[in-house]
C-alpha cells in the first residue's frame, strides 16, 4: 500500500497566528500527499516573552488552528500532524501537535515530553507520553523537535507500533537530522521531520531556525530534504508497510533481538 | 585530566591467531596512549566455518591473548580492550571483549548481547549484560559491533557512568559510524569503534570489512577516523570529564530530563 508522505517547511511571522496558518495551508494544497507534517508552533512562532505572551496566543486543541487544518484535511483527504500551542485545562499550556485524519477529525493531541530551554518557563511538561495513531492508513507516532535526543522517544513509539513518525519541529542546531537517521535504521521506520525556517526577531532577542526537513527510511536514506533558507513542501511515496519488518538478516529481528533484561537502567 | 584514546584498526588473516596478536600490537605499540581499542574478534578472524571451529579456536579470558596484550599493556601503561572468541565455562563460547587496565591486570570481560546473523550459530548469547569499568583513570563502557544498532546498550552504560564507550567491531556495512555519532550525543559520551579491513576468503565463501574506525565526541564530532582499506592505528587527547557534563543548554540536562514515566514500554 503506497502512501505519499511528506512535511510543510514554513517561514512563520511571529504572532500573526491567522496568516501563518494560511500561508502553510496554501503550501501544503500544492503537494499532493496522504500525509503532511508542519512544524511546531508552526501557527505562532517560536520565541514567546512570556508565559503570559504563550497564554495569550496559545488555543484549545479544537480552535482556529484545528477548524482551518481541518477543513483543508477533508478537501484534500490529506491526514495532518501539526505543532501549536495549546491551553489546557485548568491554566495548563502545552507545547503539542494535533493529528488530524484524512476525513478533518481530530484524532489525538500529543503533548511535548521533553521541553528545550526557555520552553520549560513558557510550557508545561506533556501528561501524554507516546501513542501511536493510524491516520490515512498508516500507524504514526508523535514527537515534537527536542524529543529526538532522547531515544526513548522514537523507541517507544516504534514498540507500540509506529510505522511514520511525524516529528515537528523548531532546529536551531544541526544534529537531528543526523540523528533522525539513527532512529530510522535502529528502529527501521520512516521518518518526517517537519523544521522551519527564518528568524522570530523581538524587541529583546531573535532566534533563527535552520530548514533542512527531511523525510529519511528504514534503511537509513533521505528520501528527500528542503533547503536551509526558505520555505519548501515536498512529499515522497514509501510504503510503511516496509516498516513492519524488523528484520535485517535471516537470523535478526531488531524487536524480538532486544534483550530486556539487560535494559533495567532505563527505567530505574 | 587529558587523556590519549583511540583504536587499532587490524587486518587479521583467518585463524592464524599468534600473528594476528603480534601484528596488531606491533601497531599499537606505535600510538602513543592511555586507553586503545581493538577490533571485535581480532586474534581469530571472524568468518567461521562452524562452532566447532570457533571452540577449536576459542581462549579462556586469561589464555595467550590476553597474556601477550597484558604484557603490552604494563609495559606501556596502555589501557586495551580487545574482542575475542572466549571459552566459557560448561562448553560456552562467548564473542567477547577483554577490558586490561594499565597496569596489564584483567579487569571485567563482556560478552556481547545481541549476536549478529551466523554469530547466533557460534556463539552463545552474552550473558554479563553492560557494566563501566575504569581503565587509565577513565571510565569505559564496552560493546561490541552490532549492539550499536540496540540504542539501549549505549544508553545503559553512559546512564551506568561511562565516559567513553569502547566499541569493538568488525563492521560490514556503512551504518554504525553515523550512528555511533548520534550514540555521542544523545548520551553526551565518547566513543571509540574500532573496525578491521580486508576479508575473511573461506573455502565456503568471504565476507569483507570496512575500516573507518573512529573516535567521537560529546559534541557529535569525528575526532579522527582511520582509512576504508588498509590497517591504521591513531589516538587523541581527549578530556573524559567532558562526558559528565549532561547539560546541553542552562536548563537542560539530558540526564534528568529524562521522564521515565514514560518509557515503560522499553522494558514491558
Amino acid at each position: 500500500m503506497i502512501r505519499r508522505i511528506g512535511y510543510v517547511q514554513t517561514e512563520p511571522v511571529f504572532g500573526r497566528v491567522r496568516d501563518n496558518v494560511d500561508r502553510a495551508i496554501a503550501m501544503a494544497s500544492s503537494v499532493d500527499a496522504d500525509l503532511l507534517v508542519f512544524p511546531e508552533l508552526f501557527n505562532t512562532g517560536y520565541l514567546f516573552e512570556s508565559r503570559r505572551e504563550v497564554e495569550d496566543l496559545a488555543e484549545p486543541a479544537d480552535g482556529r488552528t484545528f477548524r482551518s487544518l481541518s477543513a483543508f484535511a477533508s478537501e484534500t483527504s490529506t491526514a495532518v500532524v501539526a505543532g501549536f500551542a495549546e491551553r489546557g485545562e485548568g491554566g495548563k499550556i502545552y507545547n503539542s501537535a494535533m493529528m488530524i485524519d484524512e476525513t478533518g477529525d481530530l484524532r489525538w493531541v500529543y503533548r511535548k515530553t521533553h521541553l528545550f530551554d526557555r520552553e520549560k518557563i513558557w510550557f508545561d511538561p506533556g501528561d501524554t507520553g507516546f501513542s501511536v495513531v493510524e491516520l490515512a492508513g498508516i500507524r504514526v507516532g508523535v514527537m515534537i523537535c527536542f524529543d529526538w535526543i532522547f531515544p526513548e522517544s522514537a523507541r517507544v513509539l516504534a514498540l507500540g507500533g509506529a510505522q511514520v513518525l511525524a516529528h515537528p519541529a523548531n532546529l536551531v542546531l544541526p544534529y537531528a537530522q543526523t540523528a533522525m537517521l539513527t532512529r530510522s535504521v535502529e528502529n527501521r521506520v520512516f521518518t518526517v521531520t517537519a523544521n522551519r525556517v527564518g528568524s522570530d526577531e523581538r524587541p529583546f532577542g531573535s532566534i533563527s531556525f535552520t530548514g533542512r526537513s527531511q523525510v529519511t527510511s528504514p534503511g537509513m536514506e533521505v528520501l528527500v530534504m528542503g533547503p536551509r533558507d526558505r520555505p519548501h513542501a515536498s512529499a515522497v511515496e514509501v510504503d510503511p508497510s516496509e516498516a513492519d519488518d524488523k528484520s535485517i538478516t535471516e537470523r535478526n529481528d531488531l524487536f524480538s533481538d532486544r534483550r530486556v533484561e539487560f535494559y533495567g537502567a532505563l527505567v530505574g
